[in-house]
């Protein structure tokens, strides 16, 4: 692909126009139902219909144009039938860009994980799976169907798969068996939808662990299904780095290249920048807003405690030369005070700050691949952050 | 006075300019350091140096003129030194309007109360008061002279002088000597400011708990001492209504009438009502947040939790008519569901709405002066609050 050249791809409800490449990397528009998405993106985590602490003026004063939402907390309370009628997600919760959402799955296999000692909590079936809410232990079930109605019903713009994300230490037999799940409910998936014609897009996920031939067979065999953009899950569970890359080396050639490219669950900006050079375009991740929340920020510099006492009188903004809320109108000193006082005003300013600086870092990136230095920014990136 | 008569008082760091009476009650505009504030006024709290959930920007936004800073706390973390160091309150919190700090005497006598097991927390003696701090333990002292200094290094536009807030239950041997002691830490304290030249203005506290003839005796003494202006202390601890009532007849037709009055702590819209009547022109109160904060708000129908079930799909705003953020951009169902889920948007909604509500209060109070309608609205608000 050479320095000018434009490919549109136009699927159902996603159009994805690449803008520029360099190397692997490319920048690119995305157009949802509810608007465009310059990627490489970051996507805050909105769990609960809502980017904890923030309001949505806010999220789109930093410069966040999608947000994700999760299908398993959502379905669990409010419940989407719920928010269905209440003119669905958006509406709901105000936010009048696309919104992504998961299909549950995650959240259900962690809770599973998170349960070691009551196993029963989660059972997997070829079906689907089924478990027990947290909140109040009640059954459900999740089929891949299922969660495509749910996520519908959510108003979603870009819906995800059921699939099964296998830990990372599993043994390649196990890995191999959740990986068929997944492929068969992928499968199911990609009919229903075009049964029921909804409106969303919907992305197919490759799954495998850390097993190079998993992972070739389930990028081919998702890739072929021709969802509207394919995503890479369960590499974002504790897997080394080591282990997360090579995955990506061996996936990512086999996915369609005029579709959108979305690593699940990554965030650190180590990863990222090793993600997009090797082709990804869209990032999530509860890091960013969870850290502001245990009153650490992220700077070019590195990550902070505000917390520290060094801090204490310390005149500065959390990062020279921010232009998040935070960093034009307080001192750390103050950010300080209001942590250890425990102010909400105090989380609220780490959590505009951490998210700002994630929208800054992907519009750099996104310059640095359209001026074609993205590997000298990428260097200098990393040479600064400690 | 008529209805075109204005009257101005001119003291050091205060104006006060009458603009209309209807009865005893009027509106006013007091100019202080920071700028002019409209009266009747309700100011909220902000004890620890931000309006618990809300930002400076939002304060503005919903017709804050004024806020309210706790010495105690401040002093206490993160110091009153480190907050002079960094520029003052204003500029460490940013908040460019006036400020009004409490002497800290209310929350070191609230700690005594609290700690009845442990008498020794607090122990007052005519040179002022020591306490342990709620904190860590440490001991420290309050002298009327201190407790001004602190209140300087804060950067306060009003600061209150060292009283003592005596249960409403004293008997009237120690709501006598209390008294006593109030007074003599006034004196104290005008010399003081006296001799210090601070560039604050200095409201005096009348004391006296329920009884009649130390109500005026304190009236009396605390005005002769001429301050900026005059409060009128612990009649929100407890108190019956009618001797709160009884006490304002008592106290109000005691202070200088071009001086602006200020009832301490007292924040229910009825008890606003009946003190504007008699000529109240200041009130604070932590109630509108510290409720919003369990998710009740009030209306102009009265208060409603809104985690109630039966807001599960209510598409309504919080109060219909209502021109807040949280009213105008979110239902209650979303609001509940916030709440329910203990998100943090959800408190910031509730606070944003009963802030607005008191500041939209406040105005249709202060409407009601200018065209002497104010018993009318009195009546009609009273009908309509349950």
């Amino acid at each position: 692909m050479g320095r000018f050249c434009v490919r549109i791809t136009s699927v159902s409800n996603l159009k994805f126009k690449i803008y520029k490449k360099d190397g692997q990397a490319r920048t690119a528009v995305m157009t949802l139902n509810h608007g465009k998405v310059s990627t490489p993106v970051f996507m805050p985590v909105g769990t609960q219909g809502t980017v904890k602490t923030m309001s949505p003026e806010e999220l789109t004063s930093i410069g966040s144009e999608i947000i994700l939402g999760n299908t398993y907390h959502l379905y669990l309370r409010p419940g989407d039938k719920l928010i269905k009628k209440m003119g669905g997600l958006h509406r709901f919760a105000h936010w009048n860009r696309p919104i992504l959402t998961d299909s549950g799955g995650f959240q259900v296999f962690s809770l599973g994980l998170a349960n070691k000692s009551k196993k029963s909590l989660v059972k997997i079936s070829e079906g689907g799976v089924t478990f027990q809410s947290h909140l109040d232990g009640s059954r459900h079930l999740f089929t891949p169907q299922k969660v495509l109605d749910i996520q519908n019903n959510l108003g979603s713009d870009i819906a995800m798969v059921l699939d099964e994300c296998a830990p990372g230490k599993s043994d390649k037999k196990y890995a191999r068996a959740a990986m068929e799940r997944t492929h068969l409910w992928a499968k199911q998936a990609i009919d229903y939808a075009k049964k029921k014609k909804f409106k969303m897009a919907i992305f197919g996920i490759v799954q495998g662990v850390t097993y190079d031939d998993l992972r070739q067979e389930s990028a081919e065999y998702i890739n072929s299904l021709n969802f509207d953009g394919n995503a890479i899950g369960g590499l974002a569970v504790g897997e080394s780095k080591e282990n997360t890359y090579r995955a990506l080396d061996v996936v990512l050639p086999l996915l369609d290249k005029d579709k959108p490219r979305y690593l699940m669950g990554v965030g650190e900006p180590e990863d990222i920048l090793e993600a997009v050079e090797r082709g990804v375009d869209m990032f999530d991740c509860v890091a960013p807003t969870r850290i502001a929340r245990n009153g650490q920020v992220i700077t070019f510099g590195g990550k902070l405690n505000m917390m520290n006492a060094k801090f204490k009188t310390d005149k500065e903004p959390i990062e020279k030369g921010c232009d998040c809320y935070a960093c034009q109108n307080y001192s750390r000193a103050y950010v300080r005070h209001l942590l250890i006082a425990g102010e909400v005003l105090g989380i609220r300013l780490t959590t505009i700050h951490n998210l700002r600086f994630m929208m800054r870092f992907m519009e750099e990136i996104r310059s640095a691949i359209n001026s074609r230095e993205f590997i000298r920014y990428k260097k200098n990136f990393l040479r600064r952050y400690v």
